[in-house]
């Protein structure tokens, strides 16, 4: 393929649309454009990348057993009610209704639909195990649409949805997904992280996410350093510590005038003392009733964590009148002692002694807390975040590192909760009627695809995984108005399209140092390039984009060096 | 692929909610289900035989030059306005606004943001011609959904959008496009017509539609008996006829009392004369403005035609009210002799003398009406439809048939209206700055899969080309039971299979009729069955599906006959 016939509009400039490396290259390099908030085209080049990133995942899919369906974006929201998302989604949801009348939304995932064909079509146990998958459009009403394709309105996903008899089949569905997934990334070039991961939304008992490591993630990671243990922030766990013993501790409580001093900061600074010998006092609001939560003051309640402690669908922060009614003093100066409401603690407070915390009372805070024996503690769990630093919770001496990662697969096993809400039962070998288990395996194709450019660039551009470019080779003319030049470049890329090589060849009437940049910008693995001087040689230079490695290589062997190259760059990651 | 491990949900009963042959056998194989009104999920089998069709799609539109992208299925409202379509299209267009109140539209169709994406990044005569396509899916609400995927909600369409800087080069573009649809209409197997066609709310100069001829089509044709003229009815023109002179003819007019005498056939039977005599007499509203127009009583007005004579956005018949008012008289006594509105009449009135037609006055009709003598016509004109037994427009002594057809392709030159509305402009060689013409080129991609059943099957099932079936062969063990039939039946797949043949074992353990009725009904093109009684001679059956041709083949054999016969049945369709 000829430049000149392509369209490839590479920018010099970076596009004041785009924070993070990857969404400014995808602009610059002329891989998409953006249409409105979250919606993107993809240009030929973006297509051609993505397309593969594609056939890489129905590879691997389909050789992992898994049978591929469509299915249509727009579907009766009836069906949602039926598991009673329709309202659990609502917020990221677009909802519309047919000149009918009928109530239609975009589906932003699949788990209903895939269910009630299932219910219809499985049968029998004979008709047991199967995985369906599809390649598709999913819509989310993003509430902040970014990172171009990385949280789009509108993007690609590949969903997969496997149908068992019992767990332990499951379990093999799972295990089969979790190799697919793996071989998949690594087959784009990408370097994940698995990860434990909360089944949130999704329900479900356990989960794993594939993570991209990439400073710009929005998903927090940590992991261990002294062993494989390693998990979505939301879910991590940290080795259970008691609480510290502090100056006072066998002291009995003592009330302290502290004047305008409420936050964890202005407390410590106002005690000499380090934050963490606080007890942080949050009232939060649970099914319609005030809770006090606890937890030191150098911690952050986990609220997903909160929630499953409680047994409740949503938990949320009590606001200023509920706080001062629940505690009988305005915002900044609650604690446990003597709270009329059920108090919860995190278990690092467990045995805390000398400890410091809000009187309940304006402008005023207690010391010499022994959390036991000073208040009423209904239950200690885990309520809070893991962090840097924490003891790791499955081995002895590891701590845990924080790290940022971009979710690019997630694998969830889902048991029975949609088979039972859409009758999804099959009859077993002695004709009894069961629920089937399920588990479902989402990628984000075209965030894939981004995440692929977010792990694999440099100052000049991208650095294509051979797997994936746009195209394998760019052949560049230095001199498009050299005949001698454009001969020898045609030969090369006839040769070399004809041994399956797929070129873009830059023919384009330009600067030599426009099309070099360019070269560099769009990042094409290899770039042979062809100019008066090195043909004076009989030779061409070949460079490899990644390592920046140049040879000079005789024209006449040219194409084979090429094809040489190639093959090698795509064995490493086949 | 084993048919135990596939979803083959095949149906013995022809399913209620499939009125024609295709969607019928869609259902009955296994291909679609049913999610809802217009809204259909690809099972595994269907969607391998869309995938075939889209693969033969790209590989002629590559083959043509043009460039694949993907453009969102959301877009902003705001674009369509530009172009006048957001009101044009609102009877089809999904309408949805999203959390920040954005007005969004789910694309029937992308001219608009093509044409805006051109507007940003074609800037010279160097960036021309450029051709853009896409396989992608869209979204009609339409107002009566059905024939399964003939007339979905959400249906993928292939749709092509040339840009060039002149009339000779859009031809050339557009001649490309006619030539690669030709292809690849042929490739999937399909005898379809080319014909005329109107370019409706599209826009532009001239288009042409390629029909898959079907009585359950909902497009009606007309052709030459004569020459090669073919046409969509809505466009189809005929040989100009002057009108008849009849009984009557030289006489003054008359009035007749005709109590309750008010349609064509009632007229007709109490005049005991033909229909043809009569002028019928319509009125429309256009622009807000009653006028008249007259017609042979044994042809319908096209309102196509209509609007175009009148060059009217649209025309609508006027209510009962309005008809008194403009005619005097109630419903079915019109006629444009003394009438106070604009009269516009078809051309095949002129001239016609002895005719019957409305008094303007209840139950009273005048006769021996010399039109050009008794009434002021302001515009004779083509206002009909063609019909059987018509004379040729192009030809001399040819006559127009009629037949139903199916629409699964359409190209258009568009000329300027999306380009100057969207500011798609270029600069010449000369500097001067100046709209891109356009040409469009849409495939029913979903359409193209359904129609090719609706023209390839028997009464026992599907009859695939080999280019779009979804497995090429199916391998058929008589008896599951019989270790000797499987271990057969193994061998011969896993040849097939490793000869790049595609393979789908029935491997069930059912009745023999049962498996056969499937496989006629799936109707891959060849059938290989193993069974006891034709291994005791050595050999296996193949099984043509379109010819029925049945040949023995001795065992070792089997895999080498079965790749020449799928090679001979694809090489009549590349």
């Amino acid at each position: 393929m000829r430049w000149s016939k392509q369209l490839i509009p590479t920018l010099r400039e970076v596009p004041q649309e785009a924070e993070i490396a990857s969404h400014q290259l995808m602009l610059r390099a002329g891989l998409i454009r953006r249409l409105g908030a979250g919606l993107y085209t993809f240009l030929p080049m973006g297509l051609r990348a993505l397309r593969k990133v594609e056939r890489i995942i129905r590879e691997e899919m389909d050789r992992a057993g898994a049978l591929e369906v469509l299915m249509p974006a727009l579907q009766p929201a009836e069906i949602w009610e039926r598991t009673g998302r329709l309202d659990a989604m609502a917020d990221v949801m677009f909802r519309i209704s047919d000149r009918q009348s009928r109530a239609l939304v975009l589906g932003p995932t699949h788990e209903e639909i895939i269910t009630d064909l299932a219910a219809r079509e499985i049968a029998s146990y004979r008709d047991l195990p199967r995985n369906f998958y599809q390649i598709q459009t999913k819509f989310r009403d993003e509430i902040r649409p970014r990172f171009g394709l990385m949280r789009a309105k509108e993007f690609i996903m590949k969903d997969a949805y496997s149908f068992d008899a019992d767990w332990d089949a499951t379990q093999r569905s799972y295990d089969a997904m979790y190799e697919a997934y793996a071989r998949i990334f690594q087959r784009c070039g990408l370097r994940t992280k698995i990860v434990e991961a909360d089944t949130g939304a999704m329900g479900g008992s356990s989960s794993h996410e594939f993570m991209v490591l990439a400073d710009s993630g929005e998903d927090g990671i940590v992991e261990c350093d002294g062993c494989s243990y390693a998990a979505n922030l939301e879910r991590a766990e940290s080795r259970t510590n008691s609480g510290g013993v502090f100056e006072g501790a066998d002291k009995s409580i003592d009330e302290v005038r502290t004047p305008e001093t409420r936050t964890i900061e202005e407390v410590a600074k106002f005690f000499k003392s380090e934050p963490g010998r606080q007890i942080k006092t949050l009232i939060y609001v649970v099914d319609g009733k005030p809770v006090a939560v606890l937890c030191p003051g150098d911690r952050e309640i986990n609220e997903i964590k909160l929630a499953r402690t409680l047994n409740a669908g949503a938990v949320e922060l009590a606001d200023d009148a509920t706080i001062e009614e629940a505690t009988g003093a305005p915002v900044g100066f609650a604690g446990p002692v003597g709270l009329g409401i059920p108090v919860y603690a995190d278990i690092k407070l467990k045995g805390i002694r000398g400890a410091i915390t809000g009187a309940n009372k304006e402008d005023a805070h207690i010391v010499n807390v022994d959390l036991d024996r000073d208040a009423k503690v209904k239950e200690y769990a885990d309520l809070t975040f893991a962090k840097a630093g924490d003891g790791c919770p499955r081995c002895e001496g590891g701590h845990l590192v924080e790290q940022r990662g971009v979710e690019v697969g997630h694998v969830f096993k889902l048991g029975t909760k949609y088979s039972e809400a859409l009758g999804a039962r099959y009859l077993d070998a002695d004709g009894k009627e069961k629920p089937v288990i399920m588990g479902c395996y989402g990628i984000g194709v075209t965030r894939t695809l981004q995440a692929v450019i977010e792990q694999s660039h440099d100052k000049d551009g991208i650095v294509w995984p051979m797997s994936v470019a746009p195209y394998e080779v760019e052949v560049l003319a230095i001199s498009a108005q050299d005949p001698e030049t454009m001969r020898v470049c045609d030969e090369i890329v006839t040769e070399a399209e004809s041994a399956g090589i797929e070129v873009l060849f830059d023919d384009r009437d330009d600067r030599p140092g426009v099309k070099f940049k360019d070269a560099d910008l769009v990042g094409l693995p290899l770039r042979l390039s062809v100019g008066e001087r090195s043909l004076a040689k009989g030779v061409v230079e070949i460079k490899c984009r990644e390592t920046g490695e140049v040879e000079e290589v005789p024209v006449a062997n040219a194409s084979a060096v090429l094809l040489q190259r190639v093959t090698d760059l795509k064995s490493r990651l086949s």
